[in-house]
């Protein structure tokens, strides 16, 4: 979110009837602002900048028939010509396959530095440059989770690597600098920040409640829509407008380890946020990111490590206030998200 | 910093020589990804996005003559109609003012909540829509500092206050909505989280070395400039491409204990960096975020708690990596940032 000191579409009809709240949720342990009287009333929130636009198939390496201008592929599937989801290496890795003998950790002037190890894949989700995730029948879209999961299993082989970040960047604005379908999966030696925050504090919650409170979630946060295995809600202290978490209705601490069932019925639900979002918010941008436990995860640590998915629309950027503070402003309550999202038709 | 999984502005002059690493600097306490191999030349970088076009004065409420269009004035530098400073609300304050007597805090559903009470001010730093900050002269600069802190002052008045973020957007993609140059306070009733973070940061590296951090990074990080008081460097783990911090040389925790004379030269040397950064990277848009300690600090805290200045030139976004990890990608190694400033010549 800007930090506007005018708000510049700002019209006359503004909802300013609640006060600012700021509220923290323990699974991302952040505190979040909720300014009301800085928004739009929340049905009229609409992304500027819709989807980037698609450029002609013959400039693409991700589609069918172009496998040879793309780094190395790792799998396909199915695996023949014909194929429907490939997971290719990425040819710009942030992290070097090839580093792993190397000396792990050394310090360095006054802080730490640890070597580039890791994996950084692409996953094509579609042989065609017109389909869109959102456009996949569940199945197709569990296919891709289940693409994401065999690839993690496999790199879970590695001892080095402690955390696995499965994230999709959909629009330009939303860090996609390719627009052929695609999602990424990153592997890291370490422990990210948002990952040792969030077990700081969902620990926290179990020390006092002796719940896990993504259980509790389901039940106290502001459901949108279920499927048979999860539900999709706004969190209580969602940190950007619209934020949507699609979470496992039983206790999981890992992604990689939801079946094929589980997989298909996650993808239809995924599907139907992505429609409402697209339908509600004029195709906005979007991040989707897969928050699991990190792979060395404790038997002490598994009843309250909870795994989710978070979509994240892009509809506002940020600025110095967000750099500086950590803290998030949010326009827009999550309930009134809830209720609008429940109501959204795509008929 | 996007995640792209084919890096578009990608030429044939790449520097590749050296290995990807992972760096965790003790005053962020967050890990960094420096990936040159996704990097142009570090001279290359430059704006996509220079700063945003002045509009036509008559339609800026900060200009000199038009202060009955702004929100409430708290002081003005000098106090007499030829202003050169003005202090006033923020006309869609994020925080309320009007809410200290209500209750602080109570739990709701999984979360908690503290009611929205703060400060949300604007520093407007020149009567003239034309003057950006870094147009203005040492002691002009010095005197925008002087502003922050005497508001600081005031509002350090209110209990239920615990931080003050300074911050500057320049520029529409840094959140600026407003082209007139100004600066914007926030006051808080919680320590924001990289504001935690940095306290356990640098508490964890003075437990160890009985040092303060920030004293040691002007000898041991990459220094770009210095004047009497102050030291500007590109830090070991800089989150952001071409990041800078200007440190005061010797320590101390409030940034509002600074007095005149060191706001001059703060002022001098602030000048020097946004001077360097705009020519070297074509004239970016930026954000500028002062870091200083909780209001309530204790005795014990104080040997390592150390203010510093910290300037973010936005060269580009963030994706679902970031947002899903907390970890940054920086093409860039601040060893070279400091090479390429040094010697930016402002002739």
């Amino acid at each position: 979110m800007a930090s506007p000191s005018h708000a510049p579409d700002h019209g006359g009809d503004t909802v300013e009837t609640r006060s600012p709240e700021i509220r923290k949720d323990p699974v991302t342990n952040r505190w979040v602002i909720f300014s009301p009287a800085r928004a739009k009333r929340p049905t009229d929130f609409k992304s500027k900048s819709p989807q980037n636009p698609t450029p002609k198939p013959s400039s693409c390496p991700f589609c069918i028939g172009r496998e040879h201008e793309c780094a190395p592929e790792i799998f396909r599937v199915p695996d023949d010509p014909n194929w429907k989801i490939r997971v290719i290496e990425n040819l710009y890795p942030a992290l070097s396959r090839n580093l792993e003998t190397e000396s792990k950790q050394r310090e360095t002037g006054t802080g730490r530095t640890v070597v580039g190890f890791g994996f950084h894949d692409v996953v094509i989700e579609s042989p065609l440059h017109s389909i869109h995730l959102s456009d996949i029948d569940p199945v197709g879209i569990g296919n891709v989770l289940i693409a994401y999961r065999k690839r993690i299993e496999q790199i879970t082989q590695h001892d080095s690597i402690n955390y696995i970040q499965v994230f999709k960047n959909h629009g330009a604005s939303a860090g996609a600098s390719m627009s052929h379908s695609h999602s990424q999966i990153m592997a890291l030696p370490v422990v990210p920040p948002t990952v040792s925050s969030r077990l700081d504090g969902t620990k926290d919650y179990f020390d006092e409640t002796g719940k896990c409170c993504l259980c509790e979630t389901k039940s106290k946060d502001f459901v949108i829509d279920e499927s048979s295995h999860f539900v999709s809600v706004a969190p209580f202290a969602s940190t950007f407008p619209f934020e949507v978490w699609i979470i496992p209705k039983d206790h999981s601490s890992h992604f990689h380890h939801l079946d094929d069932v589980k997989a298909v019925d996650l993808g239809g639900l995924l599907k139907l946020m992505l429609q409402k979002v697209a339908k509600q918010l004029n195709d906005p941008p979007y991040n989707y990111m897969i928050h699991t436990s990190p792979l060395k995860v404790t038997e002490s640590q598994l009843p309250y490590t909870h795994w989710f998915l978070q979509i994240v629309p892009q509809l506002s950027g940020v600025g110095g206030f967000e750099i500086g503070s950590g803290c998030y402003i949010n326009p827009v309550f999550p309930e009134d998200v809830a209720n609008v999202l429940r109501e959204v038709s795509l008929a």
